[in-house]
């Protein structure tokens, strides 16, 4: 039976601060990934993400970023490729100590806003990224749109890769997105998301923006947590891949 | 053959500030404690403090502290159990990821500065710290001074303890430390310290200002890497414990 | 006429989290603190908050905190009377720029949270926070509860006092507030609410909750930005203080 | 009498970490700049800078920063004009605070490490500074390499500029530096960087790496706190500028 992952970016929250439906989400997709406390999150957050990943038979994995609280990790640094490495080391471990607690395994990582963006076109901090990855467990996943600096890294260090597509996004004929900033790169029509998801996931195409089919392989779909359609978009998804025959679980 | 620890606090510069000469300290002591990025430190200082412990093959520890950087860990906080329990956590699993990066065992843990001053006196803190060390991993050691509530937490929760003791600090006759503020408090001279420690490790005894000899179990001798005499009191104390038959070696 | 402040703490949003509903409680009230950024708020949201207060025409004040995030400054910590007093001074600098940017007079200074609970029980933070004040505008107003610390450092530095008092908070008979750990502390119902303000505006009077009635003095009525009924509370509030002829207007 | 002015980044110590020899280092420029809190510093490092230069009768300029700290404010980060006229209003804000609470003049704004290379190659950066620059003084001055966005910046605000150039470092023929990791970029011998220094200023003249005599105005000299030659290059250059009858004062 053929079967696609549908993912979130999930445990933003800060302190006082709440941000997304998070128990809402976590009972519709099959993996997550917790913030780790450099963009976002803090350790009361992050236990309590991974408790919800549990309750809910979420996979769960980690979600570096910058250094950056005040910009939500959305804007670029250039970092060096040690940098990157120690970063990641350091924010995996900090999650997973809260899995270990939990007794939730750690499946995954999904670089987070300008630190999946930087890394996908640096080769240093791709590699910085994927070094400390396979440093804490080398069975760790990487989620990321493929073709990019991230597959590259994972190949050349022999770590696991998930190929990435985007539930509100469209494409460029040549298999790259469609930057946000022009008009109607975004898919905001919960049945439009459905229909562009069930073609990636069980056709293995996109049509990009200029009308041409593209192959596309489709291991996990993207949803973004913060965005306000999220639920909609991911319960027209669950209809149409239901519909299809498309069972939805975990990558790996 | 009789045996005890020397232990020091190391890995606390950050970015471009340099604090404590460990590389120094390291070939001194038989186990040390790094910051862990809340008051002190940041990844790349961890892993090469992890690398420095496995280069002189010190037991390593993680030196978990309040989210104050400015004011270095120092100012008393009041929090909550479970912001000691996840603060823990995340701390001590950060500094254990460099730890399988690197392929060091993580021996032990010690609360730093106020957090170990306000844990010793607060039962709910020190239960949130013990219960924090206990969800990574239980086998880790609590080194701090006995009979307050770090002791009493570990007993509570199963957790080993190591009884520690100061290098450069005068005891008052009930068993406790004399306040830093009470002159002649410190004990600066390097063969005062020397004698000081060879008559608790060696007699298990240790006087009092008031001159009365109290009895006092030393498993582990701490020295603080910040105090400029560091260097000078680790070396007459070795002496010291070599000439009395003594090996230093780590606790558990 | 008679009269009276109303104020409340706003500009608590941070990077991509908000909080709080600060256009329409602007618009209820005669006076606001703004936080500074460090426990909460960020430059982009000064700005804003200073420019709110210009437009709906409100009293601007700033609303120092701990330099905690996470805890939103709600933590006790334990600082130097220096401490109190440069963080004072950097924290109401930084917004004052803001409103010399803007054209807007800064009127006054709350602590906030447990810098404030702190500082009425400390005289060193309460003088520190003070001096800090008068060295930046030896003109702004100090607005807290009366007979505690703060109102001691203000006479002993001649700087301006409002005495404040609580819109949701019982008081017991000596004039300190209920602890929230008590229950039926807060005032929840805005008809209470109403009433529990006119009698300590309008008759200089409290009902503490042994029934005694205390007397107090009311410049300033503070209302809390976060608390979910504050909209409600503050309409019943004004609307009980119009119908008995007490105009609502900044203090000072 | 012709006259230039030698500048230092000065300030940038942080709670219990201690960087640069600031008490040596005032005594030998003519204007500096302290940190402001985000890249470095705290506020009883800001309040002590102030007091340096006011003991030493230096010219006091703000020296703000990116707000990433681990990184010293060296690491590159892509804001909005938005965000950096924010944090300009904010940092220069908190350091105007602590002149008007020692009675000192603030007189320039120098942006530090990769705010000022990233300043000077994005007009919008460039133009938010200098915005927010003016809006907290329109009186203040701006140090920066000419050439570049952030003179074009001070052109368009009308915002007075200084010239800066560099007394430890090479130029192109074309006016602009030598990159750091060209080998021999870094001007160290203190004679050699007196002859530099003194040619620029005397001669309106530099001789680039290639050997030709390149024209240069010089209005103010930098010198690097962090730099362990700093003393010394101070000293040459003050000698060679002394010999040759050129005041050193502080511009405009």
């Amino acid at each position: 039976m053929p079967f696609v992952d549908l993912n979130a970016d999930l445990g933003e929250s800060f302190g006082a601060y709440t941000i997304g439906a998070d128990a809402e989400v976590m009972q519709l997709v099959s993996s997550c990934h917790a913030a780790c406390g450099f963009h976002a999150s803090d350790p009361r957050v992050m236990r309590e993400t991974v408790r919800l990943a549990k309750r809910y038979g979420v996979a769960l994995g980690a979600h570096p970023g910058f250094p950056d609280r005040v910009g939500f990790g959305r804007r670029p640094m250039q970092i060096t490729g040690e940098e990157a490495e120690t970063d990641t080391i350091y924010q995996v471990g900090a999650l997973l100590a809260f899995c270990r607690a939990e007794g939730v395994p750690l499946r995954h990582v999904k670089p987070h806003g300008a630190l999946y963006n930087v890394s996908q076109v640096t080769q240093e901090v791709a590699e910085g990224i994927v070094r400390g990855i396979q440093q804490v467990d080398p069975n760790l996943l990487v989620y990321a749109q493929p073709g990019l600096q991230l597959e590259a890294a994972c190949a050349k260090y022999g770590v696991r890769f998930a190929h990435e597509v985007f539930a509100d996004r469209h494409y460029n004929a040549d298999g790259t997105l469609v930057s946000r900033r022009v008009p109607g790169a975004l898919i905001q029509d919960p049945e439009l998301a459905a229909a562009h998801v069930l073609r990636m996931v069980r056709d293995g195409q996109v049509r990009a923006m200029d009308g041409k089919l593209v192959a596309i392989q489709a291991d996990t779909v993207c949803f973004h947590g913060d965005n306000p359609a999220v639920l909609a978009n991911l319960r027209a998804v669950r209809r149409a891949l239901e519909a299809a025959g498309i069972e939805i679980r975990t990558v790996g």
